[in-house]
């Protein structure tokens, strides 16, 4: 069951565990320092399809396998799977995950969609509606670069506020900690989701699809701060709080506003988009983005510490620039969103 | 709370009420058999905005403002959001939606989308996540061809097997039953969820655009013999089985299929994509599709008839074509899914 908090939090009651979880990256992404988190290293971005977009599926494909075969269960023993990737009509999803034959509710929030399909399996999961529900989400650099901004053969120059879209997929269980599967050996060592705050859409005019953390600062400051309140928490109850893919640009923007609003997160924050790329070594300008950068991050380094118990208690709220590939070139403006969970380790 | 039925289907024990239901069409929808059930024609297809895309963001903004007034509320009282579109990135539900201020969770499964949002608000409510929560989905008819097939200026000849896209959003509030709004005078005359039925991914190879029934087909016979074999159910339970947008050569399939395996529908079922248009004198080809296809019609239609009692209990389909403005490009398959409700009207 689940509990309101204050005006737009909910409260898990159940605390679903996340009982497996996978990341399969591209080659970049695997000689990055979460390269030793990662569970698979495609290092051909066509992986061997004849497409990007085929091969993004297949990156979303291999996910949902190997998170299954970690959990020690199979496709069938899934009662629903959530995903979403970036590309037009969600494709990676629909063809990534057809063959595994499970219900399938495809979720669109750009780059918020990790923290999206994350919260809607939990909801199923409280209501009973499900035991087993599966997440994935996928990004591919070369598919999301053609797609928003130009095909890699124009050779287009960079922006210094520019993301590079992460190539990778992170694939999630989630189960009900009431009755968790045979194979999970120890619940107890699971990350819980115990709580999310679903965002509301930001749009404060930002039209440059070459500066997305601009896009989705607002969009952040506003999820956050709306946890906050409904909460009473604060950032110093977190171990660490994780942004999704806001990069340099929007990280820092997202500072001054928090501090505008009474909150310093700057000594306990963290962006996916910075940590999946060496930002002194790695050409990337700004830093990572993509639905696949935060569910790979999540998987490859937050849960594991999470399983641990070097972290206790975290936020993970991933941004979503809500632009489409029409709407960029009809010059129109760029909404924003943010979906906040907040997770439990070990000992959490 | 959810209890699950059988292997794949849910029901919804407090059976959440579809407490007010809109529906905003183009002018050829508005000329069509269902003309006095819809609460707002739109006859300019631009909408008076610049572009069709942005015009279909403004459809799916009067269906919402005009399902709030019915239902007597306002945007704040809703907890959650789920809309989708057919547009590249769901443009249409980001543009549409961001300036109610409501936490968003955009919703992709094509034509499927309608049912699939009716699904996640009622799973919401269930769960005690959200005591009000909001499904809108839009299509139109100029953005759709321009992304999917050719751009209207082109002048393309299309294929007696098109379908054509219904330039409309419907909006629906659905709500706990409770503790319904003060404003839902008589909540029992109210249309209620009581099952759901969420379809696997089907794909059988058809490629054709211009044929998407034959897509569709499929998906909707699995998902509708799975709800048979879970409920042991038979289609003369049902007033009526409602299909989204199966159109003429769907609805065959639709037939033929269901009859292989044991069931005969043919009398009681109708395809929403045939009763928006009249066949015999509006040129529509093999009938109607899109987001709004159902959307329309479960609003000008189906739920009227339940709040009356005139039907009891209905299945209603909503079927999606899971191909992208990419993939027919590129040659792909068109994977398909279909996700269906069980709806009980004031005496059901």
């Amino acid at each position: 069951m689940i509990k309101r908090i204050g005006k737009y939090t909910i409260k898990f009651l159940d605390e679903p565990l996340i009982s497996s979880y996978s990341s399969v990256v591209g080659k970049l992404e695997g000689e990055g320092p979460l390269k030793e988190g990662f569970d698979k290293i495609i290092y051909d971005s066509h992986a061997m399809k004849n497409t990007f977009e085929e091969a993004e599926s297949h990156f979303q494909q291999e996910a949902v396998s190997l998170a299954l075969s970690k959990w020690g269960g199979k496709a069938e023993d899934a009662d629903f799977i959530f995903a979403g990737d970036l590309l037009n009509q969600c494709m990676a999803s629909s063809f990534g995950v057809k063959a595994f034959n499970i219900p399938f509710l495809g979720q669109y929030g750009a780059c918020s969609t990790s923290a999206q399909s994350l919260i809607m399996a939990a909801a199923f999961i409280e209501s009973k509606a499900a035991k087993v529900a599966l997440a994935v989400t996928s990004s591919h650099f070369c598919s999301a670069e053609r797609q928003f901004r130009f095909p890699l053969e124009y050779g287009g120059v960079r922006t210094p506020t520019a993301q590079r879209t992460v190539t990778g997929a992170g694939a999630f269980v989630l189960e009900s900690a009431e009755n968790p599967a045979k194979s999970v050996k120890s619940p107890l060592l699971c990350p819980k989701i115990s709580m999310a705050t679903v965002g509301k859409i930001v749009d404060l005019g930002v039209t440059d699809a070459n500066n997305m953390g601009a896009a989705m600062a607002p969009a952040a400051a506003d999820t956050l701060k709306t946890f906050f309140d409904d909460t009473g928490k604060s950032p110093t109850d977190y171990d660490m709080i994780f942004t999704g893919d806001l990069g340099k640009v929007g990280s820092k923007l997202l500072y001054e506003l928090m501090n505008e609003k009474g909150y310093n997160i700057k000594e306990n924050h963290k962006d996916c988009g910075l940590m999946i790329y060496d930002m002194n070594t790695q050409d990337v300008h700004a830093g990572g983005s993509g639905c696949g950068c935060g569910a790979c991050t999540l998987s490859a380094h937050i849960l594991p510490k999470l399983s641990t118990g070097e972290y206790q208690k975290v936020l993970y709220m991933a941004t979503g620039a809500l632009m489409s590939s029409t709407s960029s070139t009809q010059g129109a403006t760029i909404p924003s969103v943010a979906h906040l969970v907040e997770l439990k380790g070990a000992k959490g």
